[in-house]
C-alpha cells in the first residue's frame, strides 16, 4: 500500500484557503519527485493524508528524516507575499511512498 | 501568467483536512492533464488560489465550462468512506492555464 502525508505548520494558523494551497503546493511537488511509485498509488486511490506539526523545528527534522530514508518529498517555502513572511517554511509532503515507510517518518505527528 | 485555481464546495462544510486532501488531489490531477503548460507554471512560482462554490450543482456548471473551453481539469469524487457519501463531488481543479482563461470560468466564485 502506498500512500502520501502532507504536514503543515499548525503554529502559523494559517487561513483555510492559504493551508490548503500550501498542502497542494507540496503534495504536487513531491509526487512529482516520485517517478517510481507515483503512477502506481494514483491507480490505487492516491491517499493523502494532512497532518499538523508543531513548529518550523518539527518540519525541518521530517524533512531531514525524508532525505536520511531516501523518501521522494518536497518542502514548501513561501513566498510570503501575503500571510507569511517570504521563505517561510510552510508545509512538507512525504511520499508517495509505502506505507510503512512513511509511518516511520510521520507516525507520531499529529492529525489536523 | 499562468495560474491553477481550486474550488471546493462551501456547502459541504469539510473538516480543513479533509478540505486540504480534495484541493492537494484536484491539483495534481488536473496539473498531471495540462502537459503544455505544466512546467512553464511551475518554474514560474505553481500559483494556486482555493475558492468556495456553493453546491453541487454550480460546480458541475464550473466543470462543464472547463470542458467547453478545453482547459485541462479535475472533478474529485470522493471514495467516502468517512466524511461524505460516496461519489460525492468535492473539489474541481481549474488548470494550469493562462490566467485570463481561468478567470473566464472561475472569475464569479467567492473566495475561501
Amino acid at each position: 500500500m502506498l500512500k502520501q502525508v502532507i504536514v503543515v505548520r499548525g503554529d502559523l494558523d494559517l487561513p483555510v484557503g492559504k493551508l490548503a494551497s500550501q498542502v497542494a503546493h507540496a503534495s504536487l511537488e513531491a509526487a512529482l519527485r516520485a517517478d517510481e511509485t507515483r503512477d502506481a498509488w494514483r491507480e490505487s486511490g492516491a491517499e493523502k493524508i494532512v497532518v499538523r506539526c508543531s513548529d518550523a523545528s518539527s518540519l525541518s527534522t521530517l524533512h531531514g528524516e525524508c532525505d536520511r530514508l531516501d523518501i521522494p518529498c518536497y518542502l514548501v517555502r513561501d513566498a510570503g507575499h501575503t500571510v507569511v513572511e517570504p521563505g517561510t517554511a510552510t508545509a512538507l509532503g512525504v511520499g508517495p511512498a509505502p506505507e510503512g515507510v512513511v509511518d516511520d517518518v510521520t507516525g507520531g505527528v499529529e492529525l489536523v
